[in-house]
């Protein structure tokens, strides 16, 4: 078809209409990978005060669609604003990830949590989204984003990353009144946060569930996919006709790509060993599929990306509906030129998808 | 049905032929959970050496056939063994974890390798199967196993445990044809090592593909699970009628069961995350089904196992065909009264499936 124009390009794909190329964005394109990040984190002192200050969030949030033909800006910041508002104590340092000085691991822990107010709390969240909004000025549209209930939960429960988070999979087991009663104060505090995400500007919002992939098809259903769910209903309840169109993402959940996909998203995110094809012929007419390259194949030669890029356009076949993406966060090692490349074959090698 | 004579339920469960009660082992079951195996390897100095001792790999093999009314041991020993025989300089340190002091990168590196003689390299595993064997008397059957090529490579590769496997992916990517010959070369290497175990006593083995899982379907097709099918031919070849039941395990394969099943093996492992119910449907005529408690659930209450176990076997339904394991190797730090427990109880809840 005719040309797209470029800031329509990924919300028509969301929408599963007509477009000119595949839209493309890389989860954490704000990074470590960006010299340019690295000298504004530089700038910053750490992580966490890179997200707090807005000014300097809005400059990594743009520095990769400066650089790079990129479809979509992501809202730089981190899943863990929101327990870090609940008053958990969260510090993230490089090499050791994030930790909590309070973690919540009693009943009582739970039950004296409660959801954050976005603007008083996490009003340096939606500084940035106004400021990015403004900055981008309509070139690309602004995504904002948040954790899901049960990712949330792993953290401040494990009090950081777990192997085999058995700590919080044991409240779930033994307690599942309290790990109910946390969840639905997250999803609370969510459907909050997304919904000042959007009345501060975000034009698409994405729910990360890293860990839901980490559970039985039975807890998934019970303790991460229907607290999304329940997200998604108070966003149409908050927003009405002006919300957003939603993409979830649960890595490791490509068992249950129908479930996700019926929970009202727009968008259903795929991690790398989910065939893009089936995930077509399962899900494709009702949502949008984002991804899913393998990360690690931005370390290949510029052939073996280029003929990547190729096999997944071609198992998504025809039409609109795809947003390309990596199937998980890009690493922090990879070189920025293999960024470009993929960025510019996407969109060269979609045309003929799109005629 | 009446009483199965004990030694038969686990082989008969993979044959798919009637039985009493759903038999049941647990991987990882000689390990550090159990306060003798912990007696018996400070004995020994360290995990390696424990290994590669007979008397004592024959002892701890036997710890949980002695402690629990399990129906199947599992050899002791490790799924590095074929390396470390290979001359990569294998050590394992509690905390850390494997590594290898001659990792193998390089083309020449990997054309350098040659297959172990099971016999003269690995001589202490077919001891040790032989010491099992005479000892077990007939009790139990005895499982042994190997690692997947695939996940041999990785650890051959990165030299260690990884988190996102871009050293042995990038090889993949970029130097296919190096990559296949180190699968290749594991792959026969596997083949005269499973022989040997046959020959020398196991009447059942397992192929653990660990990380089979972090690649993509079209990965996993041509560098995982090839290399296994490659196996269970190689074995028919060698053992003919004498082949013993093959299960394969791919950690994270839920998504490719089908294929998994395809390979000519009897038995298939599923992790947690795999619904065993829609798992029969897929494949459960025409394999055995082996796991897949998420081995979390040792730490919660009495109750609550008993709960999940009355799940699982109710998901699976009537009938033979299911070994009952946890989805992944049992934790270090459980308690194992719950062990005890879970035994008794898969044997106690089972049996009106078996009617």
């Amino acid at each position: 078809m005719e040309s797209t124009n470029k800031s329509e390009r990924f919300l028509r794909a969301l929408q599963r209409k007509p477009i000119d190329r595949t839209p493309i964005w890389i989860m954490r394109q704000a990074g470590r990978y960006l010299p340019e990040y690295r000298a504004t984190r530089a700038k910053a002192g750490d992580f966490l005060k890179l997200c707090k200050t807005p000014e300097l969030a809005c400059e990594v949030t743009l520095q990769p669609i400066q650089r790079f033909d990129l479809d979509a800006a992501i809202l730089f910041s981190d899943i863990l604003t929101i327990p870090d508002a609940m008053g958990l104590g969260l510090t993230v340092d490089e090499g050791v990830g994030p930790r909590f000085a309070n973690p919540v691991r009693s009943k009582d822990a739970v039950y004296r949590l409660s959801a954050p107010d976005p603007e008083a709390d996490l009003g340096y969240v939606m500084e940035t989204v106004r400021l990015v909004r403004s900055e981008l000025d309509g070139r690309v549209p602004l995504i904002g984003f948040a954790g899901s209930p049960w990712t949330l939960a792993t953290y401040m429960v494990e009090g950081q990353s777990s192997k085999d988070f058995s700590v919080v999979k044991t409240m779930m087991f033994d307690q599942p009144e309290t790990a109910h009663r946390l969840l639905q104060t997250l999803a609370q505090s969510v459907i909050s946060y997304l919904t000042a995400q959007a009345n501060a500007g975000a034009q698409a919002l994405m729910i990360f569930d890293t860990w839901g992939g980490v559970l039985t098809r039975r807890d998934y259903d019970a303790f991460s996919l229907s607290y999304m769910s329940q997200i998604i209903a108070g966003l149409d309840d908050q927003l009405k006709e002006a919300r957003p169109p939603i993409i979830l993402f649960t890595k490791g959940g490509g068992q249950w790509l129908e479930s996700t996909a019926a929970t009202g998203c727009e968008g259903v995110g795929l991690d790398w060993t989910v065939d893009i094809k089936q995930a077509r012929r399962r899900i494709g007419d009702r949502v949008c599929l984002q991804g899913n390259m393998d990360p690690n194949l931005l370390y290949a030669r510029e052939h073996r990306i280029i003929e990547e890029v190729e096999i997944i356009l071609q198992q998504y076949g025809s039409g609109s509906g795809h947003v390309f993406n990596l199937g998980h966060g890009i690493h922090p090692t990879i070189d920025h030129a293999r960024v470009k490349l993929l960025v510019d074959v996407v969109h060269e090698l979609s045309m003929p998808y799109h005629k």
